[in-house]
Formats: C-alpha cells, sequence, structure tokens
C-alpha cells in the first residue's frame, strides 16, 4: 500500500514519488542514456546499491512512472520503460540540468547546455516525443 | 563536510542538495507561501519534523541556497531567504507543478495552473525576480 499524500500541494505530492537521491537519476537514465535493465543502471555511475535500485523500480512501477516487459532475448530480464508521465518529466529535468549548469560545473558539454538553454520547453518536448515513440 | 558529489552529472549534484522528500518544500515555503521563519517551515501543512527541519536549513544553507539574518522585531529568531542560487529554481519548481497538475489532482487553483502553463519560463522569471528585489 503506498502512503498516503503528505498533502495535496503539487510540489509535495511529486516528492512523494521522486523526492529522494535516487529516482530521478533512474528516470534520468531512462530518458536520456538510453539505459533500460537493472545491471544497466546499476552501473550508472553513482553506485546504486541493488536494494535501494530494487526499491526505486518497485515505487515507480507503482507510481505508473515505468513500465517493465520481459527482455525477448532473455526471458529472466526485465526491460524497463517510462510511460506517459514518467516521460512527462523531460521539462522538470531539463530544468534541474540547467540550473546545475548555471550554478556548478558539471560534465554536460558547453554545447548541449546551450542546446537546452536556448529552447528548454522545445528540447523537454522533442524529448518527450522521442521517447513515446520508441515505445510504439 | 559535505559528502564528495557522486557524480559530476548535473542531476546528480542537484540531487546531492534537494534529493529528499522535503528540502524542496522549504524552497517552495520561501518562494511561492512568503513563509521565512522556522516556526512557519514547521507549520507548512506537511508536518515536517523540527530535526529534518533543522538539518535541512543548515544544509540548504551550506550549499549556498539560503540564507538567514536576525529578526530585527525579536534577536532571538532568524528570518530566511533565498539567495540568487535558490531562487534560481524558480523553473525547476514551475515545471514539478506543472508535472503533478497534468497527472494528478492538486489542490492548485486551475487559473493558477493556466497562468503558468501559458508561459512556464516567464512565470519562473517573474517569481525569481520578485525574490531577488525583495532582497534589496
Amino acid at each position: 500500500m503506498p502512503e498516503p499524500p503528505r498533502s495535496l500541494c503539487p510540489i509535495s505530492l511529486a516528492l512523494d514519488i521522486f523526492g529522494d537521491a535516487w529516482t530521478l537519476l533512474i528516470v534520468r537514465d531512462l530518458m536520456f542514456k538510453g539505459l533500460n535493465t537493472f545491471n544497466a543502471f546499476l552501473n550508472a555511475g553513482e553506485g546504486i546499491a541493488t536494494n535501494v535500485l530494487t526499491d526505486r523500480l518497485a515505487r515507480l512501477e507503482a507510481a505508473g512512472m515505468i513500465e517493465k516487459t520481459r527482455d525477448t532475448k532473455d526471458a529472466r530480464r526485465y526491460v524497463y520503460r517510462l510511460t506517459s508521465k514518467g516521460a512527462d518529466l523531460a521539462p522538470v529535468l531539463v530544468q534541474i540540468v540547467l540550473w546545475s549548469a548555471r550554478n556548478t560545473e558539471t560534465d554536460v558539454p558547453p554545447e548541449q547546455v546551450a542546446a537546452m538553454a536556448a529552447d528548454p520547453l522545445g528540447f523537454a518536448e522533442r524529448v518527450r516525443e522521442s521517447l513515446l515513440r520508441r515505445d510504439l
């Protein structure tokens, strides 16, 4: 059973789903890095623990943000993808990237930051559409 | 001493600062609700615990997101405000509000959502500017 919401504030409701240090990194892996398996998320660079990853994938699935299907090449393995609700986070992640790029040093190439900054809404919309097209 | 960053990914760096269930609610209180004291944050509606609030305020201050000054009316009390780095989160919070409003029921009046959705970047910029003006 999911916890009851702390309030109906839209920011609080969102943080009930992704208000932790790891969930948006999994969304990032699916959204920007083309990663879609448990092991790929595990090795994505920040050192997420297996039990934390298992928990966050289950929460994302319960919240309707991701779906999993069995890998057609290896039925023991799941392949994850963002639902439309998950892909709809693209503008949030783009703005987080831009905020970090404006306020600290990051590993994002300057030309990529410039492309995002020039048209953040359009950039996010193209990411979102490409994720949804991939799932057809 | 702050923890070393998990990676230089801009999303990971941002979550090192606000990747938890409470920090962005304090930013929300400062940004949209005009709240600026410990007791106001404590009573903002989601039931944050005093020790969690104390910890998050210290982390926000250490990260350069908020500043505190002594209340001129009551020197035992601090008044908090967002720095320019904190106020710069306005586009992130606006996109989180819009994401929640598109994907679930929230307590935000529809006309306010419509105003944000019509021009999210402009809305955020007006919020940011008004926060910075307030601090002059």
